[in-house]
């Protein structure tokens, strides 16, 4: 599959997709069409149908598309078929929550581990982790080639904490530090910041 | 001002500005250029001048930008020279950390009540919050004309709370369980679930 030729928001959608038809399937539903899956998510049958082609001939027309084989298919392009170790930098409220998190099973990622700087924390317990010491950070991320991070430490901190993360081999990041990251070509970063969201939508509000 | 002739890819990228722009005020700094703003953001510098010339004349060529007069400018635009009360729904761990969140203060929002549907948590504590019966979010919405919810709810559950909220006056739904929710004309919706932007980093990697 030549991904380097297809567009960062075609593939932004296909999580959208594989998430809808894994809700269909948890309802029990065994076939779908475009169009529901655009009535769903607010996107048209056409461009479902289009991202779609660029990664193969995935139902017939007429009958639709087949939930499990296409939910198969997904997971093998978003390379989500196997499950992903993360490590979560940051045991605040916000990696508390993260490491807890119960949205991860079945889509692909599980948390391996997590860590902070404050000595309050190291050793406290959050569910069924161990909250590590930063300083061992490095040495975990080499040992166990984990290659995605989330990172839910101070602005403050968040560069410098990147910076590290990527040198120990850190291949992804999800970045809950309400701050624009550097990170060199190759690696992948993603944010998420829930104030940006607010004020998309205040913008609107009388 | 025509916000209805704005892209919303346009007013999506306001917050990213006005964010760079306050980390900047915090760093000591005074004048900034669409240059730099373009630097921290990976976004290209006339991209950001065509952006802001959509609402205004904020800079001088040559000059830059003031950056607190930017700053006030954007926060007029995006409605947050003002602050709004939220309501979440929805006390498990991500309730809890968006109700302990301390990155809402000086940009535009704070949480004022948290609900829940668990007799068990109902009276609970949450930081300076006690959490409050779904029963009462009704008529506590009713009163006190808040416009903004933040949806922390199990995904089963997650369109029947919509309803309820959008009939209660709720005119903004940031919705952080893993579903597509149907709301009408005049609701903003905006979406954080974690798996999807993992996904799209997955896609990349080997």
């Amino acid at each position: 599959m030549e991904s380097i030729n297809i567009p960062a928001i075609v593939i932004g959608r296909l999580p959208l997709y594989l998430r809808t038809l894994q809700l269909m399937s948890i309802e029990g539903r065994l076939v779908t069409s475009s169009q529901e899956l655009g009535e769903r998510l607010g996107i048209s049958a056409a461009q479902i149908r289009k991202d779609l082609s660029q990664f193969g001939e995935f139902g017939k027309q007429g009958t639709g598309y087949n939930i499990i084989f296409l939910t198969n298919q997904l997971q093998k392009i978003l390379r989500v078929d196997h499950s992903w170790d993360i490590v979560v930098v940051g045991a605040g409220d916000v990696g508390h929550a993260i490491a807890r998190y119960q949205g991860f099973a079945n889509r692909g990622f599980r948390v391996v581990a997590v860590f902070d700087n404050d000595p309050e924390k190291i050793e406290q317990k959050i569910g069924d982790f161990t909250i590590q010491d930063i300083n061992n950070l490095v040495p975990v991320i080499k040992e166990t080639g984990v290659k995605i991070a989330m990172l839910s430490v101070p602005a403050t901190h968040a560069q410098t904490v990147t910076d590290t993360l990527v040198k120990a081999g850190i291949r992804a990041i999800l970045n809950y530090a309400p701050i624009n990251l550097n990170v060199p070509p190759g690696v992948q970063i993603q944010y998420i910041d829930p104030v940006v969201h607010l004020q998309r939508m205040s913008f609107y509000l009388e």
